[in-house]
């Protein structure tokens, strides 16, 4: 098998959705570089680039809400990626296991997993 | 309620994912514009934009593959969307049911569903 080749944008970045693999939840979206990418891959652990802060991100680095990978697909055109991932703990900063715990009209549907304030100091 | 703010990029357009309500399984992930998220609350169908064609693109609206919205959540930073949808058909052009059809290292894991020779003239 071949590497799919990758469609990165002018900005070398493209998005990659996480996704629980025991429970199929959409936990996330972020960008990943190259780097990034490669990172992931070495390291089993999803790594992202950080738009904000501008710099290769290790999911959980901090928190220790790591996303261990299981697969990564990769889209039709090569410019966005699916990671497969079991997730320590939540992947929301938020305290949610989901970042997308509430509805485009308010009502938070997600679920609570921990309390940020234990969390991040 | 109150509806969500959302974080368009300088283009006026953020990321969605859209994901089958039923199955979770994660289907396809593209852009839209704040027309394309009026016209999908409106309508019920999933509207992207479509940077090739620089236009508002009904999904399916040439195929058939239409997609129903049960429900849109909006990520914690507000710059990403989840569409959680009844896929009609597949998603993905090639046929297949995802366009996350492929791992990124070029085996073939997800399932075709249509035979896009016989969809798309």
């Amino acid at each position: 098998m071949t590497d799919i080749e990758l469609a990165f944008d002018e900005h070398e970045r493209l998005p990659a959705v996480a996704q629980d693999a025991d429970s199929g939840e959409v936990l996330m979206l972020a960008y990943v570089t190259p780097e990034a990418v490669e990172r992931s891959r070495e390291t089993g652990f999803a790594h992202y680039y950080s738009r904000s802060r501008e710099e290769l991100w290790k999911k959980g680095g901090s928190s220790g809400h790591v996303q261990s990978i299981e697969e990564i697909r990769v889209d039709c055109d090569g410019d966005a990626l699916l990671y497969l991932v079991d997730q320590e703990g939540g992947a929301c900063h938020t305290g949610y296991e989901s970042c997308f715990y509430r509805t485009l009209d308010g009502e938070t549907v997600g679920e609570r997993v921990f309390d940020p304030d234990e969390v991040y100091e």
